[in-house]
């Protein structure tokens, strides 16, 4: 039986076919709003405070607020019906939630006087990249071409798009930014490597958006004593990675054998990697940071 | 009697308060589109050759395909078909187009198989601003947020639409954009001084907008025997700047008589300020660039 597959918008449950905005909805003719996109698994959503933080970090490093009735929590829980309303509540999904500006009369300056926020929030089923996490994912280099702000989970996403795209025309699985000379982060997730035997990753600035998963991992990390140098990696230290791997909510870790197509290291999931892709596998099967 | 107040929307004409799109339009969730705002004065629009041309320039840089029986002159006969029906013939207005990459189920590559690209276009009344061009403006100098394709008129406009509000609530007409100590351009037009008797402006590359106010200042100017040096105008020559001024469709040129709250040179419109502000102003009511 196909599945209803309802959404949410303004206040309404709605058929995602018929789901509308206005046309001067301030996302739609600025990208002038923020989002997340949260795991689901067996309806149990995963590290929903650390993205209801991001959320409102998000809203207010572009200056939106949420309407009085309105808040994170409120959309975990809209998330959460929603799993329900469209019989997501076995297996993986995703929720997505999203906030813009609202609907005025276009002008760059925020709307005088201020109006509601629009907010959308879907699910979708969700596949786990299960064989690919096991043998490992390709990757291409691609200059990092985004503003200055790529600490906020914002709907300006061209750049994104773009490099997306051209990394699935190679056939590789994510696009590795490069910025000044150095790794920040991948169109979707974040990279880590490891070089001379030390794990690294861009450290937390305006030139990465702080993943949750990079921030769940870290914490695994630190439980093993393994250490994490947030020194970014050098473009001229690529040569020398003995592993690669980027991280996500729905790439989990996800090990890199293929950049711009050479292997890494030995061209298969380096030991450390497999380690913590288990712990990461672990932590997300025993909720311990779940709602 | 109230306007009709309708637009157009992938195919209809519609009261502007009834136009939506769906939710999935990714000019709503990734910003993926690009964007032109026309010039009309009494029902004529003005330099739609050069508009259409860099609409087709943005729609490349993006890799978004009109539909077969969509062009740039097409959408131009709807601006026309939707000033008549708004009743807009007369007087001033502006033609607002805009193409989306279309609706898909949200992923940041292309849709397989390829969608339709979403069109909106709206028109409105646009009073210039005739006592500000006489006294002249201020403005605010800002951080270039933005990101490495600048060149490209996309709806990715967080960072233009941030800048404005911050000159907004400076009690600015515009944010002056600096980027890596030179400047680049306004949030939403172009910037010229003149630093030692010299006309300065940034030169067209991925950092700015190819303005089509710009281009046609330029040619003016030559006709003139005025040099434009497109070398841009850095920071530290501020203090030495006699003269500044700013354009774009809607605010033609407008001198800047006062930057960060001092003055700009006297504190008044300079004299090749008002000589280019004479010409341009010509070349509108000719019609000299208009189709």
């Amino acid at each position: 039986m196909a599945s209803p597959d309802v959404v949410y918008v303004n206040g309404d449950f709605t058929p995602r076919a018929e789901a509308r905005v206005s046309v001067e909805d301030r996302g739609f003719v600025f990208g002038d709003g923020v989002y997340e996109v949260l795991r689901a698994i067996g309806g149990r959503l995963f590290a929903t405070r650390f993205h209801n933080d991001r959320l409102t970090r998000s809203l207010e490093g572009v200056r939106i607020s949420l309407s009085a009735e309105d808040s994170p929590e409120r959309f975990v829980d809209i998330g959460k019906r929603l799993l329900k309303e469209n019989r997501l509540l076995q297996g993986e999904a995703i929720v997505y939630m999203q906030v813009t500006r609202g609907v005025a009369t276009r002008a760059h300056a925020f709307p005088e006087p201020e109006v509601a926020p629009s907010v959308y929030i879907s699910v979708a089923r969700f596949n786990p990249y299960v064989e690919l996490a096991e043998r490992g994912a390709s990757a291409i280099s691609h200059p990092d071409l985004r503003w200055a702000r790529c600490d906020l989970k914002t709907l300006n996403l061209l750049p994104n798009v773009l490099a997306s795209q051209t990394a699935k025309e190679r056939g590789a699985f994510e696009a590795m930014l490069v910025r000044d000379g150095v790794v920040t982060e991948g169109a979707k997730t974040n990279f880590f490597g490891v070089v001379d035997g030390c794990l690294r990753t861009h450290p937390c600035d305006t030139h990465i958006l702080p993943g949750i998963t990079r921030s769940v991992l870290r914490d695994l990390a630190r439980e093993l004593s393994i250490d994490l140098d947030e020194t970014p990696i050098k473009v001229a230290e690529i040569p020398r990675l003995s592993e690669l791997f980027l991280t996500g909510t729905t790439a989990d870790v996800m090990p890199v054998v293929r950049l711009d197509d050479k292997p890494v290291g030995k061209g298969v999931p380096g030991e450390l990697t497999r380690k913590l892709q288990g712990v990461l596998a672990e932590s997300l099967a025993s909720g311990a940071a779940g709602d």
